[in-house]
């Protein structure tokens, strides 16, 4: 069961019952059988011999769904209209909309917002383009860029299918962050492209969020967008699982009284997400972290084709440990994966030092079921929703981006994401924090808030933020903005 | 005064103001004396021995407001706390805002319109990525894409200055015709660039508005993108006003009983507008069409440099007429402008045919002032709206592109043009048709829905439309989309 996600797949069934032959009780009967859990029941329609209803029922999987299906079909009295999965209904259309901030009632206002006067609006962006980031909507809107290489765990499935993605983060930062979101789903692979096209439509956007990019892609398209781009670029899938991670080992650490200068730390996947969560946790002050991937334990005394892998042996391991992930995870703090299913067992867990922190963010299976952990680890973290201690990059993404884009800065650096994280880890107070407490939730309102607010401080303390240094003109250009 | 536009420029005063010392009376009478109207007066705060109040009032021009401002300011008793332009409030912050349509009020929602479960969604368009249009925002959202080279009359200002227009499109969009648009301002002027940015990002999008780009750069831009892309490609600032010409054609000929077979038409302004006016024209029954531009009357017996020229000189002017348009306007029942202020002359409109028709488009001047023009003319309209007869875009655009996302159409052709004209006329009954209404004001509901239906019906009859017409599978996978 660890497998399969807690809400299961919620199926609707539209069915017409003959009056004189179905009873509810029936009905609940022949779908309890089937092993079908019924959540919801609503009449559309009464007809003289025949009434149709809504029959949401929760079922294991898309095959259990059809098998009740033709169980219900093929039942005197009772006939199948359509069956619709509660998770499409939800994305028909889309899940976004542009709307207008004002409506326009009168001719005045169409054309002040339009021609001719909207004129006077464009001269005074020619002449100043910094007014941008205060008479359009580049003020507050960022665009969520993908090419559709590396959408969740479904790989390179292309920009089409990676859009029900890209809108699901647009919703996102606007619910949770007050962000305007647009997504730009790209139909090219081509590094150079890439870059091209998003600083060709960067006039309207304050931000860009790079997202589901594969690896090494993303690294080159990221550093060079940053260095061309005078406004923020940040690669969520890197940086936010990093933000989120640290704020997590932060509170961990503080609950089981380690420093993290003292913490011997496994990090296992270093692809693109292992990387950024490596250099924030070294930032924020681990000394002795250690990467394990396919080929065993990177270590300085080894040569590898792989830049990350090479830039990852040259700056970690300082004990210049050998062997695999069962060398490296004797006597270790920390264990963080971002691999896959399975990595993980019981035996590595036994090896840990004292108080063991297991973050295990493979999705949608982590490294080791959190049951099978349990009675071995003092702090267990997952990716999912299902678990206790979620590590999601919604915490991150909304307020990182809402403090940016209100001081206006130029960027998002280190210092930064390290006060993101601060800020994330210090929402759990110390009186609330608690083995199965290290992360607030994502629908805790203070997050977006706290982390705008350490961000845009970092900002202005960094020299990133331009909001309110810039003066175009003497003061009394500020006074009579006509 | 033709030059200044009826709503001139409305400030807002914020004043402070001693209450010993100022009557309302004395303020009023300040502004009375320095041409001000005032339309509004609200107190903001009240203090022991001050008020502040904001004074909206109406000045001609920001001369006029700078010395407005200047007189309070030197009035004892008042002072000027700052001063605000009506229209740049409107634009603060940008005139759009991208929301999601439900908001996530749970863990079960997260996990439906984000990960885990939009996988299933993202995997469906995978394996059709047709189910784009039904899944995500690809039904119903169209990207308004220009490089800021032509815009409004103010030329090549650049991408970040022409926000504000495309914001605005994408405003009346959404108003009046319910689809969602979303500005896309590129940093480059390469027609290459251009069309392989606007195919990259297409995935998103169930059509492309081209605004605002400069001839001859639009032709190619859009016949490469309409060739290249399966959605609609409509460059507004060409076919939008075409269509709506049309339709006032068509109405101010039904108005003075001439057929357009019959009519003498003279065309001035041979540019991306003017030439698309010609083709539709030209395609609803004209005949003798004439066209004039720098060089004089476009003629077969000469050969231009300019492609579009030498396309006009072998497709109209059947008589071979020479000259100017001293010339031209002999006899000619319409004159159609797009060019620029003072063109046409009150001597140019007594040599047309009985009951002329003038559609004076130049933007924001006619080529004629409609008050030079009425004793001369029987049926006159330009492109402003503080006269009749408004030739404006916004008719086109909003139902167009309705009807087109509506049937999900491959392309906006000949057809669907001339039928959203025909709507557009069709909404002025016989009985309303008066020489100062041949076409219906932009506020009209009905003008969107008309032109949509009509736009659908013809992407039916042409074989351009795609709903209802894919299937993927056999039935019974429709009956269960899960």
């Amino acid at each position: 069961m660890a497998i399969q996600h807690s809400s299961g797949l919620s199926l609707i069934f539209r069915l017409e019952l003959e009056n004189s032959n179905t009873t509810f009780g029936k009905l609940a009967s022949i779908i309890g059988e089937a092993g079908g859990d019924i959540i919801a029941v609503d009449v559309i329609s009464v007809a003289k011999d025949t009434v149709i209803r809504d029959i949401t029922v929760t079922v294991l999987d898309r095959e259990h769904g059809r098998n009740l299906s033709k169980a219900l079909d093929s039942t005197p009295g009772i006939r199948v209209i359509n069956v619709s999965d509660r998770t499409f209904l939800m994305h028909l259309g889309g899940k976004i909309e542009v709307t207008p901030k004002i409506r326009i009632k009168n001719r005045d206002e169409l054309s002040r917002v339009y021609t001719p006067h909207v004129a006077r609006v464009c001269e005074a962006i020619h002449e100043d383009p910094y007014k941008a980031f205060k008479l359009t909507i580049k003020r507050n809107t960022v665009a969520v860029v993908s090419d559709g290489t590396a959408v969740l765990g479904l790989g390179d499935i292309g920009p089409h299918a990676a859009m029900p993605v890209m809108e699901g983060k647009a919703m996102l930062f606007k619910q949770f962050g007050g962000v305007d979101a647009f997504p730009i789903c790209l139909d090219t692979k081509d590094p150079d492209e890439i870059v091209r096209i998003v600083k060709a439509i960067a006039p309207a956007f304050g931000g860009i969020n790079l997202e589901d990019i594969s690896s090494p892609r993303c690294f080159e398209i990221e550093e060079r967008l940053k260095e061309e781009l005078d406004i923020p670029v940040f690669h969520d899938d890197q940086h936010g699982t990093a933000v989120v991670l640290l704020a997590s080992l932060m509170n961990a650490a503080k609950l089981v009284g380690k420093r993290l200068e003292d913490l011997k730390v496994v990090v296992v996947g270093i692809g693109a997400a292992g990387v950024a969560c490596t250099k924030m946790i070294m930032l924020a002050g681990c000394k002795n972290v250690i990467g394990v991937d396919r080929d065993g334990i990177l270590t300085r005394t080894k040569t590898y084709e792989r830049p990350i892998w090479q830039w990852y042996a040259e700056n970690t391991n300082p004990e210049n440990i050998q062997g695999t992930l069962d060398d490296a995870i004797k006597g270790a703090d920390v264990f963080i994966g971002v691999s896959g299913p399975g990595v993980l067992t019981v035996d590595h867990l036994k090896k840990m030092a004292k108080d063991p922190i297991v973050f295990a963010m493979a999705n949608p299976v982590p490294e080791i079921a959190p049951e099978v952990a349990e009675p071995y680890v003092r702090v267990m973290a997952t990716g999912r929703s299902d678990y206790p201690n979620q590590i999601n990059n919604v915490l991150v993404f909304p307020g990182v981006f809402k403090g940016a884009l209100e001081c206006r800065a130029r960027t998002i650096n280190e210092e930064m994401k390290l006060a993101a994280a601060k800020a994330i880890a210090s929402v759990v107070s110390d009186d609330e924090l608690h083995e199965s407490y290290i992360i607030p939730s994502v629908f805790n309102k203070k997050v977006a808030e706290s982390v705008a607010k350490a961000v845009k401080q970092a900002a202005y303390e960094t020299g990133v933020a331009r909001r309110g240094l810039h003066k175009k003109g003497d003061s009394s250009a500020e006074k009579n903005n006509f």
